[in-house]
């Protein structure tokens, strides 16, 4: 934990660097410069000026005020974090409370300028952002970086070993996919591609690494031409072998941060295809007087989010594999609790050490939640040693985690009666599994997007006057980001996830329906489902999904006679088919046990 | 029927008066100068000018070709009516055939010109037309009615008697209606608004007219101002009472047609409230430089869907009457088939005596489709004395019929066994029951829409890898349109009826799901349900709905084992309260034959 008086003392230094530079309001988001969902230690701008350690955030810093907005998920602990530090919270969608950008508005005055460092404002935001300037008559500047000029001990940009992902695992050459995404470049008539988001880079050119924690990704820009595919990198991450294996492809390094000045370069009349809410705004801002801009979603979106039929076959080998984990972590926890000490963050390691016996385990695929008790019913709860509590024989323990391995990234969520429930707690957990069982057997017409389904999963729940405040679910990467793109579930798109497209053959999605009840517990039930073709009628195609994720439910958990018959043998067809793929991985005991734990109800 | 030979002279004669005005390609859609779904006799320049009498559709004429666009409902009604007159049948979104305005694109050279009437294209399609017209270099002209100039039999305007709805019926004053629609075009910061759909102007006003078949509208426009009410309309069909009532809440009449000669005589500077997609283009060519187009949905729009207490209260009344006579109508085909000659055509005045003996009862809300056998797959079949056929002790008929009375409009389908079924059919019939019941019994959170619940209704047929090609659902009026926005139910946005719409508690919308099999037989299941409020929780406001429609659906054809426990209670409920409300009404044989028919399954 930071100490407050350190916040103070960072806020008055940012004042003084924008005193220098003429700025009135210093804008601070929490992305990178690559709109990435989690950051690496560098970027962690708003963290350091403000203490908030949460993953969603902005902060606005004054002459005279300091201000954080975040959302729902952290009012609580931003609250806890904020606490002495001088900087006031914005609770983000509670009533009377502005956005960024109406604080912004209401804030600055006539010729007032706004600044930020426009690497981590996405161009539709910058744009945004000018218009509401070019009203009040205030300026922007979006060239600064005042809080990496005070920040003194700030961590260098990082530049973890890079592998390549054999084709074996990635079931498509490099040369292919450049060769798929040049074709969509040539589509829109554009003579250069600029892709910016990591985990499009690192599926694209077959590569992995490590710069941002749990995602597997290199740090890096990439344009494509006609002929070649200029990697902006630090090439020192980069193996002999790989830089060979790229060489061959017509892959070329130059330096990370020279990305601008070859776009600003650029001559006259070239065409440049890029996606406005992903490319940040410092990078269109270089783009020179004469270069046309095609603004188009990644060409890379739905190539990467549509998995291969070799990615899927892989895919189902990593869930056999994290299902032997996850049923060994079950076993134990159960035949242990009560016996053992056992708290959430040693069940964490315990988990973590059941998945690295695993073959090609690559780490967790996000950080873990194992939550007990009330603490599930903060959803994006994750143990540590200040909140660590011991696990004790009753009540519920929330587990959501997942692992890399070459063979594809799990995501797995599983709630577990330690001992003697609550009749409450029962029914809520057998109302989140019927939906969960319905969504994941749906049959649907192609074209059929997660708007239309999720009814499935929430209807349980809305007919108790139930919900609860998150997606059903959304896309996995392939060994890659476990939030991935644009396939989602949802009865109503928000601004950061839409859910209107439609499921296609080989998109992996999460099933994660779930029912939290403040101070007292928190239930979700989490498989990644795989989309797959049905039959074909006169109607059309029809789609169905199939279950990746091998892992029991607790049945000590659900009350049968509050299932109907159909939920009853969509439970008992999913048990069955856990036990005979898990079994022959287990010892004896371990497979009595998931014997008795997939039985027939 | 038309004789082929006419059709030719008319084109022929059409040609000359296009060539007169320099028209190179002459465009005659369906609509009213309304953009009403249904058209009166003046109208129906379309059929006047190619035979075909199908609801939708477009002809466009040229030197050396005469064509008509329509949809997949009307292609085998559409090439039987076209044969032999010349006019070539382009069929809409089948594959490689152009829509209107690609044709139109490909066909107009430089310089030459598009001739239309503009009170029949919407504002919305004329600036399309337009923008595309500019880029080929081509004209327009949409003062033209040259189909008029040509036909000398033409019917003269509606003018059929008004009435005016008492507020025992409406359920809201006049006065209070204008007072708040005033508030809406004052928060636009509008001067004026301007109001030409004409169920809009019926509701707004309290009145019903008989202008267009089954729609009890009267043909006007109306633009609104601070302080009175513009009707322009033919004040002959205005009883004295209803004039001076109209008067006394500031409502004055101005001729039909003066409309155009009062907007292009508005004063600069004047703001004009309307909706683009409704008003015709040659109005709107009509507004002046210096006066403000603000383009809005039409504030009616929701007051008009959302029901108030009075309105649902005797929407129940008119239900129950039609229940009444559609069970006694379901009584007679049951009892008499076999027995007694009939025909669809026979049923149908059957039914229409039946319904004329409940008090209120003004009138069919639609052409009633009575369909027997293959008869029932032709989703828009109505019958006519060349396609009348018998109705024999075997198959199924399907009724889809509906009253006006003046507690409201109803639109009820059943599917009836007249003697014995196949399996198939019984199947079928089941599968559709269980989607309609199922959505009906649906349980939401304010906001979800008709995508969202969809499923609900589809899934049962999706399961089977069939489907029904037409919306689940859609709003309708009191006493008025019986298809009306913005409430509707289906798994995707249409371009002529959106689904994303979220319901509100007095919304009054159909559950039609369906099923066809070409040349065999066709099923639909169709009750109307209002949206009411279920329950507050701290997740929100809870909304579901409750069946209006009494009338059995027929045992005979169900098969209990295919309907899951949930399902039979939904049906054994719904005709406990089916025999509860309707049985008081019939006599001793009815009433015994009533409660057979709703026995529990």
């Amino acid at each position: 934990m930071i100490e407050k008086h350190m916040i103070q003392e960072r806020i008055a230094a940012l004042r003084v660097r924008m005193q220098e530079a003429g700025i009135d309001a210093y804008l601070i988001p929490t992305d990178d410069f690559h709109a990435s969902e989690y950051v690496g230690g560098y970027f962690k701008c708003r963290e350091y000026i403000t203490g908030f350690t949460g993953s969603a955030g902005t902060a606005v810093i004054t002459k005279d005020m300091a201000g954080l907005w975040t959302d729902g998920r952290y009012f609580i602990q931003a609250a806890e974090q904020l606490k002495g530090s001088g900087v006031t919270l914005y609770k983000m969608g509670e009533p009377d409370v502005p956005t960024v950008h109406e604080f912004l508005e209401q804030t600055l005055a006539e010729n007032e300028c706004l600044g930020y460092d426009g690497r981590t404002v996405s161009t539709r935001e910058a744009a945004e952002l000018a218009e509401m300037l070019k009203k009040k008559g205030a300026r922007q500047n979006g060239s600064l970086d005042l809080v990496g000029d005070i920040w003194e001990e700030r961590p260098g940009l990082s530049c973890e070993p890079v592998m390549e992902l054999d084709e074996k695992w990635s079931g498509e050459s490099r040369a292919s996919k450049i060769a798929r995404i040049r074709e969509s470049m040539q589509k829109e008539g554009a003579d250069l591609f600029v892709l910016t988001s990591l985990d499009d880079i690192a599926w694209l050119l077959n590569i992995r690494g490590g710069d941002i924690a749990c995602c597997p990704v290199v740090l890096s820009y990439l344009v494509m031409t006609e002929g070649e595919v200029l990697l902006f990198a630090d090439e020192r991450a980069f193996p002999e072998t790989v830089k060979e294996s790229l060489k061959a492809d017509h892959v070329f390094f130059r330096p990370y941060n020279m990305v601008y000045s070859y776009i600003s370069d650029l001559p006259a009349g070239k065409k440049l295809l890029l996606c406005r809410d992903k490319v940040n705004s410092r990078l269109t801002a270089s783009v020179p007087e004469g270069v046309e801009v095609i603004n188009r979603e990644n060409p890379t979106l739905f190539p990467k989010a549509v998995k291969n039929p070799a990615e899927v076959n892989n895919e189902r080998i990593a869930h056999i594999k994290d299902g032997v984990a996850l049923t060994r972590f079950l076993y134990w926890l159960k035949t242990h609790v009560g016996k053992l000490p056992m708290t959430e963050l040693s069940a964490e390691e315990k988990l973590y050490s059941l998945r690295s016996e695993q073959e090609h385990f690559m780490g967790n695929s996000f950080e873990p939640i194992i939550s007990y008790g009330a603490h599930a019913a903060i959803v994006h709860y994750s143990a540590t040693p200040e909140t660590d509590i011991p696990i004790e024989p009753h009540g519920l323990l929330l587990a959501d985690t997942g692992g890399h391995y070459l063979e594809g990234t799990t995501d797995v969520t599983r709630t577990i009666a330690m001992g003697p429930l609550t009749e409450e707690e029962k029914q809520m957990f057998t109302a989140v599994l019927r939906g969960h069982l319905n969504l994941a057997a749906a049959k649907f017409r192609s074209g059929a997007t997660g708007i239309n389904l999720d009814y499935l999963a929430r209807g349980p729940l809305w007919e108790l006057g139930k919900d609860f405040n998150h997606g059903t679910g959304h896309g996995v990467g392939y060994f890659l980001n476990v939030h991935e793109g644009p396939n989602s579930f949802h009865w109503r798109s928000t601004p950061t996830r839409k859910a209107d497209t439609a499921f296609e053959e080989g998109m992996i999605t999460s099933d994660e329906p779930g029912y939290y009840e403040e101070g007292k517990y928190g239930i979700r039930h989490e498989n990644l489902i795989v989309c797959v073709r049905d039959q074909e009628t006169e109607y059309g195609s029809f789609l169905r999904f199939e279950h990746l994720t091998m892992v029991p439910f607790d049945l000590d958990a659900v009350i049968p006679e509050q299932m109907t018959e159909r939920e009853r043998t969509l439970l008992n067809e999913y048990h069955a088919m856990v036990f005979e793929n898990i079994s022959p991985y287990l010892n004896e005991e371990e497979r009595d046990w998931l014997q008795e734990a997939t039985r027939k109800i």
